[in-house]
């Protein structure tokens, strides 16, 4: 009966999983290039992925970069330029640290969130940075680090043409 | 000639390579025991280990956490309580990121880091914490962000008795 109940119901009775954690590093703009250049000379990162900002001013030589995901060992890192763009998946100056969690049910993840005393910061929406193609949700937990909790982006794995 | 020279000198010659990166998470004393309850809830993290700080004052009912290693995913988290003691792998408060490189060759890797562009903060030593068992350095990168570059920690994988 416990079977059948799962069966009809699974998608609800699914825990939430989660990929991996990815810590995203948001740096004064613009030096997320330089920080990504540093990071692979100095841990031999190598750069997956990299979105840069669309909108960018004219006096400004270098695109702001959205999203740089570096692979370092089995995990992944991303950074960022800190930009006021409200379109941009880093909007506002972090206090804590920063991270993303990969996983299919971005919904289900943000609630179990909050009912353990996490807060939302803003609805879930649609990302569009490397590491948060998909749907993003934004949490805040009881310590001041911010965990962006986002679906799967085919951007991570495998850019496609 | 290459291949010789690579063969003979193969210590020096070996790249740096880091197994994985730990976002080390350091919480207000002595909350860090509720935030790794809280990150159970939350994400479903487990723990997998804990170094309790051996000293502690005597108003004080809970050990502090010198270290909890929690897995989430393919990634761990290191949570600790910030502690002003001396033998505490986390020092001082961070105002960036704090992230645990597990290499095996910590003198190299630090040296890497630092011709980079990273700078040392103290000397290579024995660590204690769960993350970083064996040797450990610490440097700061140009963003301000602290590495802690450790070899693998017994402690981590599989816990002897």
């Amino acid at each position: 009966m416990a079977q059948e109940a799962q069966a009809e119901n699974g998608s609800k009775a699914s825990p939430v999983v989660f990929a991996a954690v990815k810590p995203w590093l948001v740096v004064e703009a613009p030096k997320a290039n330089d920080a990504v250049q540093f990071y692979k000379a100095a841990f031999g990162a190598e750069e997956v992925s990299r979105v840069n900002h669309t909108k960018r001013k004219a006096e400004q030589e270098l695109p702001l970069v959205l999203s740089a995901e570096l692979k370092l060992g089995s995990s992944s890192i991303v950074v960022s330029d800190l930009t006021d763009d409200a379109s941009a998946p880093v909007k506002s100056p972090v206090s804590g640290s920063l991270f993303c969690l990969e996983t299919e049910d971005v919904e289900a993840a943000v609630s179990k969130a909050v009912a353990a005393g996490a807060v939302t910061e803003g609805e879930v929406s649609e990302g569009e940075g490397a590491c948060c193609g998909g749907r993003v949700g934004r949490v805040k937990d009881p310590y001041g680090n911010v965990w962006l909790i986002c679906s799967p982006s085919k951007k991570c794995a495998d850019v496609a043409a």
